[in-house]
């Protein structure tokens, strides 16, 4: 069984593993202040050309968009967010479960637009029971999207000044940031992301880390107290050493995005691979998550040796499926994939 | 520095670090559905004889607790803990954060006793205004406690036949189960544990592990849907394959309780370090927490040197500290420190 | 100013007042264990013909949602309800603000189907992933819903026959429930309510009381412990008789239906005022709320003297608007009212 | 049988009902924006002297403390109160269930110094793991206490200045103010609290009026938005009228203080009483609540007659028991349990 399910079921990259084998024997002060997470932060830091951020460390995205989002919204606030938003559909009500609300936007390849935004903003204070009504509090958007796709430099630029201009933070959810920012079609760098948000975090679990993410707080209003939101939502990994390392060698040379690249070529080897077959895609392919559109002799078919989710009917006889590449796809097994196509 | 500030100042076991090494390139289906999950739970069930319990796999310790005790409350319920349990203390609040009251109980020496409880809840229920109070709906308690301390036998089951009586769950923190276990002066095995309580944690963090806790559900009634709670805060690892891997390790050939008991040693060789000296202790010394009372010129003079924590103002002159040893404590170190006792 | 923007903007029925001025020196008990509120429970159990009914008192219907919601759900569980619904839109993440999502179903008249909710439970269990998403744990409904429509008694069949069979319990909002089952259209009688869902509310606020709602349960599973859930969502009030006097009176001579029969008569004469004049409804004309469509200039004529509420932009020109009728409205009133459209 | 066991055993005084009746047939805005509230919010800005305080009326206790306080916390924050505060033990975890601990200070009398304030805000910064502890973010106090007694105007004053130079609000729960305001050794007069407070509320239900609360900000950083934490808590009452026109009532004239001094007569008429036979009390004989130690023999005999309620266990024979007096209460009645002490 070769398998394409996600992107989080190799371990990592082999510096890390060596890395924390060769630091094993050192003492550390735990929760996040150790040496290590020190360094790491300054890599960050200057990945992002912002010595200003504050800088966090969190295992993973569940307890990150949490922390980010209870630490920002006051009780009668809820998260604007796209209907297939994580934080939405799959944290098992993680936001709610703390007290917040969805305020949701639809959305049909994952992205909601500044002029949505606006319009729904705007609509709540228009409303005469506004009061009766969830505010909003904070816009929360994913890049790339849980859909696979990217927001273009522009998008995100439009996206933010609606923010500023209602005074509501955004907060990007950038667990696969690296597939995005690697991306062929994409227009936006690490830094451009540093200076469209007020808050952002750096995925690591599926970008080539044995697990970890990284919050980047830009603006200096949220940067109060955040570590007792971190240990609040169970966020504060007692080796906190064992953040800082990874992101340590992630950041190092270049690495982030060196390894995310890896993922993207193989997603273009094999969308590639889809088109030259006649397959059409149910979501732009953009990054490292493809959703080809299968009848469901070849889904049965293929099924037998290669490991992948079926997303959504299409029809009777086709099924929209999900291929995921990662920075640890072997270019064998794609082909492996694409003769069987 | 020598560092006794805590017992997660240091990695893991060399036989995590290898496993994880050479288990890498696998590709394993996430959120601890993988064989290695599967392999790990088995050789729990067979170290506590228990082969009906439902075991899963977390990474901290305060998702731990909060994950648990949810899945059991109703929404109208708290927790009853000793004033210095971690969910009442140290987890800036985590349980109340999803709803929750911890309903307190005095102690001396981080324990609460089956009387304690028994009046607690007889008194809630004999109460004419109980419904205007957070009634009892758990009894949660470490072994060993916060200070270091053991229940006995007699006192575990005492406890839990109060629970049963009442039918309200036991639920026993395990942090740093192994540095129980392997103490001189304790009489439980593993196996009572299980016998002795509805659910309970096995720490890995505190004992060998890079981090990992490994809850284990004996009461039938509280199997049903854990995997959403444990979703929901935020508790599912991607990578699940790394906590199956590690408690693999820590379970093979009784190697849990083997460096537990090096800790103990080391505890105990402190111990008397500080006995022969003439100090006393501010908890019982019992595992590898130990709380000497030190004067401040000697608190002073030793923290050139080492790191330790400040425990408690006995008066003006005297203050309770806390040194801890762990599976990866020096004995070199600890030979070095009772020098400059 | 004349106005008909909801069913809340005259006092009560003359009867109340004089029976709490008759009653207002007498010594009770407090939190709803006088002897009002155990007369008009029997009252009530009469009404429905189901003396095994725990009833309970509560002043509003946000408290009440919630007490009812949160004592049924587990933490990992949300509650289905119609987009429209009251939980989803209008109480300011009260639902939320305790943990719990609001699952939305689709809809064009505020009403839900039993395939809709069949489909998405369904759904729910044959998700890989259920885990990550909040599972359904109630059906909400309204009857009358937000949209002034009306359940027919085999659709309500039919709902509560699904709920049955994926053992999830029916909560039906009754907080207009007098002016549902007064109305011309309407097939259903207390009693069928009363043998169609686990628990219902009867509203007293939008009809004839100061306020007050009144809580039936009628599953034996959802009765232990409610009345710490009635306090802990601020709903036990102190001075408990004033409930318990108000619903005497309500349930009094079949007073409640009698008092939301004129409401509908008042609606419905109001219904044909528009239909003769050949205007169109944005929602059926079911029950005392109406939704006619306006053209702008006709509604800003109106507005000089009626107040009413705008509820949709139709296009450019044309608004669909609300006016709501009840226990107290003056024919004179709505004649002044058709004059004018 | 005569009650004595609370003040609000009856209904209201007749001002109100006559009140009520005679606005019945108004047609009013709902939610609190109507004129009576409007004019009762003036009549309570001139009682306090503060035409800049924002003014919101409520209708009970619990859902008062839970809307001002979870509108001023942030989620990593709790409230430091008496370990006897109404939050702490009557509201069946109100406080939690929206996601708040407790952060409790012993007490023997139901008050809270400002030394003991101090104290335990230092320790929490100057502790190393403070992020690990729930951040104090509210005082909460009660005028008069749960135990019956007040806190003089350098005691309020020295609590104020504590909270201002740690920069947190203070909150005084007024719910029995009256009783205070009027007591025989109190020397704060209304705008004294007005003035040494950031938020406070004035009891109506035990004070005179069927039921209500009337909360009052002083402190400009906590008036924004207001109105949707009354929403999300239940508390916002359709019918607003109905509270405006109690508190109407009850500031006209000068009326909240002299019905409240009736029951402070009443109790000091009864305080004399058991003085006069040589019993002592349990908590200082201050306002309409007095703790007179009973034997038990006696305990027996009076409750034959007379309804109050067993507070504490003082020995084997002795029980502390609370006898409350209310604006109603009648002065034959105390005269008949006067001759039977």
């Amino acid at each position: 069984m070769i398998r394409f399910d996600s992107d989080y079921i190799e371990g990592c990259i082999p510096e890390i593993l060596e890395a924390l084998t060769k630091t094993n024997d050192e003492q550390c002060i735990g929760y996040g202040k150790d040496p290590h997470c020190m360094h790491a932060i300054k890599l960050i830091q200057n990945a992002i050309n912002r010595p200003d951020a504050d800088v966090h460390f969190m295992v993973g995205g569940t307890q990150t968009n949490i922390a980010v989002i209870t630490s920002i919204l006051k009780h009668h606030q809820g998260a604007i967010c796209a209907e297939s938003g994580h934080i939405n559909v799959h944290e098992t009500g993680a936001l709610e479960s703390v007290g917040h609300k969805c305020l949701i936007i639809p959305t049909n390849d994952g992205k909601i637009t500044a002029t949505q935004v606006d319009t729904l903003i705007k609509a709540h204070y228009e409303d005469e029971s506004a009061e009766h009504i969830v505010q909003p509090g904070i816009v929360y958007i994913s890049f790339p999207t849980e859909s696979g796709t990217l927001y273009t430099k522009q998008e995100l630029t439009d996206l933010y000044a609606v923010c500023q201009k209602h005074e509501i933070p955004l907060f990007i959810d950038g667990a696969r940031l690296g597939y995005g920012l690697t991306a062929s079609c994409n227009d936006v760098t690490i830094q451009d992301i540093a200076n469209l948000c007020d808050v952002f975090y750096i995925g690591g679990t599926k970008v080539g880390a044995l697990f970890g993410e990284c919050i980047v707080i830009l603006n200096p209003a949220y940067k109060k107290d955040f570590r007792y939101s971190i240990k609040q939502h169970g966020g504060m990994l007692a080796k906190g050493r064992l953040l800082g390392i990874q992101f340590e060698e992630l950041f190092k040379d270049n690495r982030y995005l060196t390894i995310a690249k890896h993922a993207i070529d193989m997603a273009e080897l094999l969308a590639k691979g889809f088109q030259d077959k006649g397959y059409s895609f149910y979501f732009p392919a953009q990054t490292n998550q493809l959703f080809p559109i299968l009848d469901n002799e070849k889904l049965k078919e293929l099924s037998q040796e290669f490991c992948f989710s079926k997303w959504a009917t299409i029809d009777e006889t086709h099924t929209a499926v999900r291929f995921v590449t990662s920075f640890a796809t072997k270019q064998e097994n794609v082909e492996k994939l694409i003769k069987k196509i």
